[in-house]
């Protein structure tokens, strides 16, 4: 199943030697989830061929413009080029005004319903159960409200051993129960153990994106041994004071945060205007925790 | 003095083929006035190396995304980049309460004052006189309340003749009297006629902004022989009973209009998504008024 995250977005509160606010696009089994649209991500969805009308989700983590101003931009757009199916929309709630009101001077009827699922950073929270992934809320630490998004591949069916399906001339009814795990009883009372006739499904991935917020231990517990934590790196280190003030995270913290929550990847990103390369950044993390990799623009990250 | 107008996005209704929603600068003696501001457009003015701290007025038509979606991460920009000095934002009044919301949700205070002047379609209105210029607002016809804006450079005062002013012996208590046009009386009474001592400056350069609109005469006075009239055209003539419906100008109307107000030069832009190339609505327009160019993004016309 495919399972990766395409980064459209990777600045801070400035686009900056062309680098773009925030946004990202998970693709999960072929659907794809958009996480924060700041302002030009539908240019960058042109630029790397991700087609808006493949999204049916669109998830915001805060309400900083860097995370968010290129939605109603991309709502828009997706309405004039004939959009009908429905967009399920995780955000805070005070978004829906913002879309309320701007749709409503500039005279627009949406012609496809926007399905709202609020956020809440009281406690972690399933927001999305599909037959791929179950998304939850991650209450996260900033200035504003803010949480993060939880991805779980959703645990697969067991799969038939074929040959001993056949062996023993298993019907097609029991097929379903035997993948949900159940045994199998034969015409003459003989037991046949699950585990003898089906294999165990890969174990489901896990994807954890985590901007903005500062170092916080609140949340680690629920990031644990994610395949890639994807989390905000907006300083170097040395702009630590800046970063508590500004309720941001360091890349040393971010590498910190991968090491305690033993996770199999970090990806950093959100990287402050003020550094023109990225170098630093990702050495830092690395330092600590050497399976990083930077969010760079346009790259696809295999979640495996 | 200098009088020029750059183009940062040329598209309508959705950014498509590297083409951004409109936006342009004007260079009015070095002063940066933004006409329009669609999503990017402060990715658009990094690209041409427009430095945000000189623009000091921003001037929105209207309240459709394609036309100030940019707006608020480009005011949240230079918040962050340290600017102090007031901006004059010239407007519909309803952006106000947008731009209001959104600073509200994101917990940001403007660092800078924002003045505005909202604008109307009863009538045309001097909205901006200061030295170099007077800014007047054209009420358009669109879907929904839409102005245009007239730039006039201010009147130069007259220009001395040197060799005269010498030769009399002026005193340069006088000048200021004759570059306005007063004559001179010397200490025998003698008067000497100002056409003698001084010349004209050049005559008042124009330019004219018309976007969004259907074909309406009823601005055509307003905006005659100006030197540079930039109009929308949003469609090929083969499109406008479609032009109609949406309230937009198609490229052969943009030339009649052009011919009619008996313009120096005409600027056609806020191409249609539907057009990959742009030559047929050149040509289309140029069949009318030979005198045209495209808007193309990047390129800097000289009013003259």
């Amino acid at each position: 199943m495919t399972f990766e995250v395409t980064i459209l977005g990777s600045s801070s509160a400035t686009p900056i030697f062309n680098r773009n606010p925030t946004s990202q696009v998970l693709n999960i089994n072929e659907r794809l989830y958009l996480i924060d649209c700041g302002e030009g991500t539908q240019q960058q969805m042109l630029r790397y061929d991700i087609k808006a009308s493949r999204i049916d989700h669109i998830l915001i983590s805060h309400l900083h413009g860097d995370h968010y101003l290129g939605l109603v931009g991309l709502l828009s757009s997706m309405h004039l080029n004939g959009r009908k199916k429905p967009l399920v929309l995780i955000c805070p709630a005070p978004l829906k005004e913002i879309i309320d009101l701007q749709l409503r001077y500039s005279d627009t009827e949406l012609q496809f319903t926007l399905n709202y699922i609020f956020t809440s950073t009281d406690k972690p929270e399933v927001v999305v159960v599909n037959n791929d992934v179950i998304i939850e809320t991650i209450p996260l630490d900033h200035r504003i409200a803010c949480t993060g998004f939880l991805f779980r591949e959703k645990k697969r069916l067991r799969k038939l051993i074929k040959e001993k399906i056949e062996e023993l001339n298993i019907s097609v009814a029991y097929y379903s129960i035997l993948k949900k795990g159940g045994d199998y009883t034969d015409e003459n009372g003989k037991v046949y153990k699950n585990e003898e006739l089906t294999i165990d499904s890969a174990v489901p991935k896990s994807y954890a994106y985590c901007s903005d917020t500062m170092y916080n231990e609140s949340y680690f517990e629920q990031i644990s041994n994610v395949n890639l934590l994807y989390h905000e790196a907006t300083f170097l280190h040395d702009m630590l004071d800046r970063a508590v003030i500004t309720h941001h995270t360091t890349a040393v913290q971010a590498g910190e945060i991968a090491s305690k929550t033993n996770v199999r990847k970090l990806l950093i990103g959100h990287f402050s205007a003020r550094y023109r390369t990225l170098d630093e950044l990702l050495y830092e993390a690395q330092s600590v925790f050497p399976h990083t990799e930077l969010a760079i623009e346009g790259k696809t990250f295999v979640i495996e």
